[in-house]
C-alpha cells in the first residue's frame, strides 16, 4: 500500500505581513513547501520557517517562483528557460543556506505558482526545471501534479537524471485528462469534509476517482497537496492525515 | 615570505546592464567577490560569473551586502544583527547554489559596501556576520580589512570559530591606527602606478608603510583588494601581479 | 478653540498580504497617510485606498518612505538629502495619479517611520522633504512631530515656504522636551482608554500634558495621530472621534 | 505637408548602472520617452533626466513598463487590465512628480517592451491602456505602432476619449500587414544609413514604403523611433533629424 506525504505550502509571510496558520498546521504535514524570497518571505521568515519544519521533523521543500513580490508568483512571465533554470538554482541554494545554519538541508523542490503551472504547459519550462534540479542535486525529487498520462515528463526525468514525486488534491474535481477542472466552473473545488477525506483516501489506496465527465481517473498518489491558510484548511489537513494514519497505520501525529 | 591573494569585486552587473571588466581582469587575480543579487548581479549574471571564475581557476567568494540595488550596497541601513545574520546566509547560499551547478563551491565571505564599512565600525555587525559564516559553515574565511590592532576581531573570531582573512589596499593612503584615510582629503587615492606597486610589493613583504601622520605602520596583509572597473584599474592589476609574482616565483599569468 | 484633524496610516497592504482594517477605521478619520509603494502597498492597493478615502471625504495624505518593503520602511537608510527628495516626489507624485484618476488630489505629506525619525533628528533631511514638498506644490502642508520647541522647523518651513501641521499623540507619553517616551521604558504607551481620551482632548483644547519628569507640556496640535491596525485601536479611534466631536461640536461621524 | 516627432527611449540608466547616450541624442529628439522606474531608472536619474528634457526643450513621455527591473520589462507578464491600469497611473503620476520639480509636465504615454508588445496584440491590454491615460489626463496623446490598418486602435480612443500618436520606424522592415518583420529574419533590421534615412523621409512625406512581400505601404507617421544607445545610433539621429529639417524647413538643431 502507498504511502502519500502530505505537502503544504509554507513561509508565506513578507516582512511585517504574516500569512497562513504555518506553526498551527506543520505538525500534521510531512513536506513543507517553504518559500524562498520571490514570491514570499525573507530571509529572516525563511530561517525561521525552517527551523520550524526541523522542530516538527518535516521535510523542507523548496518552492521557487518568478520574482514577483506584488503577483505573489501567480502571474506568468515569459522568462527563458536558463533564466528559469538560474532563479531556480538561486532560490534553491538561498533556502540551503537556512538549512545549513539549522542543521538539515533542502529536500526536494516544488516550483510555485505560475512557474509551476507553466511548467506543467510547456516543456521547454519543464525541462528548464528539472535541469536545474539535476545540477543542484539529482538526488532531489521534483513535485508535480499527477494527471492521467505522466509518461512524457517521466521520460523527460528519467533522461535528465532526477526523480519525480507526482502530487494529487483532495479538494479539487479532476477532469478526465487528470488535469484540474478550471475554479471557475462549478462544482470545481470540494467544500465538503466527508467528499475531501474520500478522495484523499482514494487517492492514498490507488482508488479509482470520478472524473468530471464520468469516467474513471487513476492517479499516481505520491504527495497530496493540502493548505494552511486558515482555520479550516488546517481543520481538514488534521481529518487527511487521521484518515490516512488510519489507513496506513503510522502516526504523524 | 608571505603569499597575498588578489582579491577583486566582480560580476557587478545587473539585468541589462553593464559594469566592470570581469572578463579582463579574471586571468589576474585570485580570488573573486561575486554579487549575489542584493546591491548588484542577478542569477543568470552570478551563473556566468561563477563559470568564468572556474575557467581561471579563481577562489568564489560570496559578496553579500544589503537589500538596496538603487544605492548599490553603499547606504547603510539600520539592520538587526538577526537581519544581518539572515541575509548573508540567505545571498551565501544563493551564490552556492550557482557554484554546484558549475561543479565547485564557495570558498569565502567578503561582505560589500555599507555592510562592510558597518562592519568594521559596529562589534554587533562583526560579530552577525562571523556567525553567519560560523553557521554557514566555519571553514571559509571571512576577509575584512587589515588595521594596525586586529587583536579584537580576532578574538571574537576565535570565539566564534572561523577564520580571518585580512585585507589591505595598495591605492590608498592610511592613517596611524590602519585606516583608510577619507577620500575627501587629499593624497588619500594614490594614482601613480609606480607608488601603488611599492605600496603592494611592500604590504605583500611584511615592509612597514608610513602613515598619514608619518608614523610607520605595519600590517597584516592576507589579501590584497584590486579593481576590474575600468582599463586602468585592469593594467593595475596586470602590474601588481607581475611585480608580486616576481616577488613570490609564483606565476598566476 | 482648535480644532484637530485625525491622521492615521492607511492603505499598508502589499500584494497578497493584508494589513489593517482600512475600510473600518476611514469613516471616522480627517486625514489619510497613504502608503506609496516603498515601505508597502502596491497600485492596485493605493488605487482602492485613494477610492475609500475620497467615498468618506478624508483628506488624502502622501505617506513616503524609505526603498525597504522587507523592513516596513522602518529602518533608516543613510540616503543623501537629494535621494530624500527626489524619492518624496517620486511617491508622492504616484499616489497623485491615483487621485487624479479618482477624481481628487493630494492634500498634504507625511514620512513615515524612519524617514520620519530621520527627519525630526537631522535638519538635513528635514529641509530635504520641505524642498520636495515646496517644489512639488508648496501649498500642501508637511505633518511633522510637534515638540516643546517647535522653532527651528517653523523657521526653515517659513524659509522654504511650505506651511507645517504639527502632529501630537495621545497613546504616547512625553518627556520634557516634548519627544516621545522610548516604547523600551516602562509607561511610555498608554493602553488604558480613559487614560487616551482625556489626553487627546486635552491636547485638542490646548491644556497642558503632565511630562515624564513631572513638568508642564504643552504641546501645539495641528493633527492627532491615531491607528487602525487592529479592533482594539478602531475603538479608540471611535472614542477620541466622539470625544472630540463633543469638544468641537462637529459630527464627523 | 506632415511633420514628424523624433522620439527616443530616454532615462534607462539603474542606480550605480549607466545606459545609453542622453545627453549626446536629447539635441536632435522632440520627444523623450522617460523611463519610471519599473523597467529601469530611479528618481535621482528620473529628475535628471526631466531637467535635461527641458534644458533642450523636449517632450516628455512617460515610459512605464512591467515591474521587471532584471528584464529590463521586456518579459510579458500575465497583468490583469486592473493591474495594467493602475500600474500606468503610478508611473505617469511618479514622473509627474520629477516634472512639478522641473517646472514642466508630462506630454504623452508610450508603453515601453512587453508592455507595448502586449497593447499591440491583446485588445485588453490596450483598453487598459487607454483607460489609464484617459483616467489621468485624456488630453495626454498615447503613442502606439502604426500598421496598414489603425482602425480598431483609433475607434477604440475615440471612444475613451484620448489621442494617438502613430509611431513609425526607419530602420526595420515592415509585412504587408504593416507590422515589423522580426529581428529573426534577415533584413529585417536596416544598417545601412542611406537605407534609413530615405525610409525616414519617405514615411514623413506619406510616401509608401515597400514591404516584405513587395506591396506597396502608406503608414500614418505622427512620431518616428530613435535610438540613443551608442555613438551609432546618436550620429544615425543626426543624420534624420538634418534630412527632416530640410524637408520640413525647420531646424531643431
Amino acid at each position: 500500500m502507498m504511502s502519500v506525504r502530505l505537502n503544504c505550502d509554507i513561509g508565506e509571510s513578507f516582512g511585517a505581513w504574516q500569512m497562513g496558520l504555518d506553526a498551527e498546521v506543520m505538525p500534521f504535514i510531512d513536506c513543507a513547501n517553504i518559500a524562498c524570497g520571490f514570491h514570499a518571505s525573507d530571509p529572516s521568515i525563511m530561517r525561521r520557517t525552517v527551523a520550524l519544519a526541523v522542530e516538527h521533523d518535516v521535510l523542507i521543500g523548496a518552492h521557487p517562483a518568478y520574482p514577483d513580490l506584488v503577483g505573489f508568483g501567480r502571474r506568468s512571465m515569459a522568462c527563458s528557460p536558463t533564466e528559469i533554470e538560474n532563479m531556480l538554482l538561486y532560490q534553491i541554494g538561498a533556502l540551503e543556506g537556512m538549512c545549513r545554519a539549522e542543521g538539515t538541508q533542502v529536500g526536494y523542490v516544488k516550483p510555485h505558482g505560475a512557474m509551476y503551472n507553466d511548467m506543467m504547459r510547456n516543456p521547454q519550462s519543464l525541462r528548464a526545471v528539472m535541469q536545474a534540479v539535476a545540477r543542484y542535486n539529482p538526488e532531489l525529487p521534483l513535485m508535480l501534479m499527477s494527471t492521467r498520462d505522466n509518461s512524457a515528463s517521466q521520460a523527460l526525468a528519467d533522461k535528465i537524471g532526477i526523480s519525480l514525486w507526482f502530487e494529487v488534491f483532495a479538494d479539487r474535481a479532476y477532469d478526465a485528462a487528470g488535469m484540474l477542472v478550471s475554479r471557475a466552473q462549478p462544482g470545481s473545488v470540494h467544500h465538503d469534509a466527508a467528499t475531501i477525506i474520500k478522495q484523499a483516501t482514494d487517492l492514498a489506496t490507488g482508488t479509482a476517482l470520478t472524473a468530471s465527465d464520468g469516467s474513471s481517473l487513476t492517479l499516481r498518489a505520491d504527495t497530496l497537496c493540502v493548505h494552511g491558510d486558515n482555520a479550516g484548511s488546517v481543520a481538514a489537513v488534521r481529518q487527511i492525515r487521521a484518515a490516512l494514519s488510519a489507513l496506513q497505520g503510522t502516526a504523524k501525529a
